[in-house]
């Protein structure tokens, strides 16, 4: 099957599945759990294949551990299914209602977005959750993987179609892409698919964007920054840059440029140096941070830079609105946090600065749909638009009106013998 | 000043924009409707030399009503302003809040969009409504009309300046862009603008899409349909069929294609056609309605055409399955009515209808920010993502998350020395 074929079948499956109802979506994701524990050898073998060849071809360490799908993995998908039986029903659900007139009602319906198209990297566990994140929000699905998990991919779409087709769940409601050829041609596919979601580097999602006329939901770079104030507790301050620098170093909520206020700076930065230290940081700062801690010196590109590495940019502000300027020139929107005792400051700082997550006092390594409390997220959305930050189930839902009359016509309100009510029900 | 410094200004501005408080929106929001009303004979001025331009250029009548900008004009846009003044803050409302730790708060708040590109047609009230708009819901704003409306956009575009600046709203936050070069220049400037609403013909907006970076809220093509069940009451059917393609043929929700059963097609068709007859709609039709009414043959370009004038396509179709393909096969999604007095058939319609708006038994014309009763609107969006339909202020507003700690780090949650606990506040 192509394509275009594929996802000519989506939409047509699309229109029953976003009448589905809940019981029958629930008992397709306990069908899917079950096949999953059911079929893990099979899973585990076909991981075994895709992690050999990944060390054939030499993938560095933290690509392995991405790709490794265990049976903690397995586990790990399973309850993350369960989570989502337990979310309430989001389709249906009445967002508004208002009466027009007597006798003519307007109902703002939740519904499913229709029909989207999912780019990931290599964790095969995304295939899992984005999937059954679509399964239970009523979208049909096309699936991109990474290259890497290509063995293990085809066997949890596998599992997961067969499964929820014969739970009754329309068949052809999802597809599996394997090759970029596949995902070209998809992007030209708006007639069928509503919502693209390239998870991956800044530039390969400007790459969608630039190349397709379907709608781009985008997870993109995390250029993030913490700003510790003059009023900052430093050992609290040194605590949260350690872990939003380093907890995790390869993942966009981690931080990539640190501003410091000078009236703390001679204080604060040797006590951090000690810790980052430790970890082998590098760090880089502006001629004033040199002044006080062994750094290499900065550059513009820096500022811009997304190291996702054990590297830090270090930069001395005069003031809190300098440190709000200098992030919102940077920053990718993604996650910024300021350490101070003071409320306001910390206030000011989240009203102003112009990202999806602003964070009082705790590490940027919180911005997660898990941590937020989503269950399972499809992306991390630093687009303006429709969804930001983490998303979860409500970023593949939108509404339609419905609206009930009873022979009902405009002629009668615009030579005013009938007038607009506009009450709501 | 070129079109880059306008937006950069606008972008500086929309950050403190965003945090103005309700009282000081409002207030500016009342000094635009005083200016309006003390500078009336200038503002008439200007549209009587646009109107002279007009007619000297032989724009159609339609164009003209739309392009004339009189005391009654004034009037409304001074009444729509006075209802925007008197809807609830829409900006910082808590739209869910969850502790994820004890003392780790997470708050889902609305904020504004940013910098918001409109671009649309010759009607000088819709700079009005647009502007404020995007004033009450804390957007900063890069207007572009159309063309017949130069001097009196200008004069417009001056007075909400002047009044809303001299009110305390930072300067910078409107612009008026003059030319289609200007537009071509925005389009390049998703650094600094975050949305881009195009009013016009699907190939312009697709033009604005192909061209443009920035996300789009379409407000693109009308290709609305109207069934005619087999159990429709035949009488209601005429009426709402005859308002829905006759009340204003030149808008995107009056209908441009009839659907009837063919139960009820012999019956039906001759009573709608004496109506039709009577406002001169052109009428083409199937093989099968062409055997009961005497009307052109319709070709496949007639089911995907929006005419915007007084003629209509007709099919007969034998199920109401038959309606509901053809209406997602060439629907462009807008609006879409079923006749019948089955409640059932009506819900099975409204359900599998993948369009903005769905109605039974009433008027396609009635999609509508201000029949809904939004107050005003930026545009109807035929896209399924962010917002649906006619869109009004909760279309220019997304939402930031705040998450307040003292001191959380992730690493405690990654070593289970903590556990999340994800309570509703």
């Amino acid at each position: 099957m192509n394509i275009t074929e594929s996802a000519t079948l989506a939409k047509k499956a699309s229109i029953s599945l976003a009448n589905s109802n809940s019981d029958s979506k629930n008992n397709a994701l306990i069908e899917i759990s079950k096949a999953l524990l059911e079929r893990q050898e099979e899973i585990l073998k076909a991981n075994n294949e895709d992690i050999e060849r990944a060390i054939n071809e030499n993938l560095s360490d933290p690509l392995l551990k991405r790709l490794k799908f265990d049976k903690n993995k397995i586990d790990d998908v399973i309850s993350g299914i369960k989570s989502l039986i337990n979310l309430p029903e989001p389709v249906g659900k009445t967002l508004a209602a208002t009466e027009l007139d007597k006798g003519l009602e307007l109902y703002k319906i939740s519904c499913p977005i229709g029909v989207t198209g999912v780019i990931f990297e290599s964790r095969p566990d995304a295939l899992v959750q984005i999937s059954t994140l679509c399964l239970k929000s009523g979208n049909a699905v096309l699936l991109k993987g990474g290259r890497e998990a290509f063995n293990t991919n085809r066997v949890l779409f596998n599992i997961i179609k067969t499964a929820s087709e014969a739970a009754g769940i329309p068949t052809g409601w999802i597809h599996l892409l394997e090759t970029r050829d596949d995902v070209n041609e998809m992007l030209k596919l708006d007639k069928y698919i509503d919502l693209l979601i390239p998870r991956g580097s800044n530039e390969f999602v400007q790459y969608i964007m630039k190349n397709s006329n379907i709608p781009v939901m985008g997870h993109a770079d995390g250029i993030c920054h913490c700003y510790v104030d003059s009023e900052a507790d430093l050992d609290m301050a040194v605590k949260v840059v350690l872990d939003s620098k380093t907890q995790y170093v390869s993942v966009c909520n981690a931080t990539e440029t640190l501003l410091v206020n000078k009236d703390i700076a001679k204080e604060f930065l040797p006590l951090l140096k000690i810790e980052l230290d430790k970890k082998n940081v590098e760090l880089v700062g502006c001629p004033e941070a040199q002044k006080i801690i062994f750094v290499n010196s900065a550059s513009e590109e820096d500022w811009k830079t997304e190291y996702l590495d054990y590297k830090l940019s270090i930069k001395i502000v005069k003031t809190i609105q300098e440190a709000i300027e200098h992030i919102n020139t940077y920053s990718s929107g993604h996650t910024e946090a300021i350490i101070t005792k003071n409320k306001e400051s910390a206030e000011l700082f989240m009203n102003l600065i112009d990202s999806a997550n602003v964070f009082w006092n705790c590490s940027t390594r919180f911005s997660d749909g898990f941590r937020y409390g989503f269950g399972a997220e499809v992306g991390i959305s630093t687009s303006k638009l429709h969804a930001r930050g983490p998303v979860g189930l409500d970023g593949l839902l939108i509404y339609k009106y419905k609206l009930y009359g009873n022979g009902n016509i405009v002629q009668d309100y615009a030579n005013k013998t009938k007038t607009f009510t506009h009450k709501k029900i």
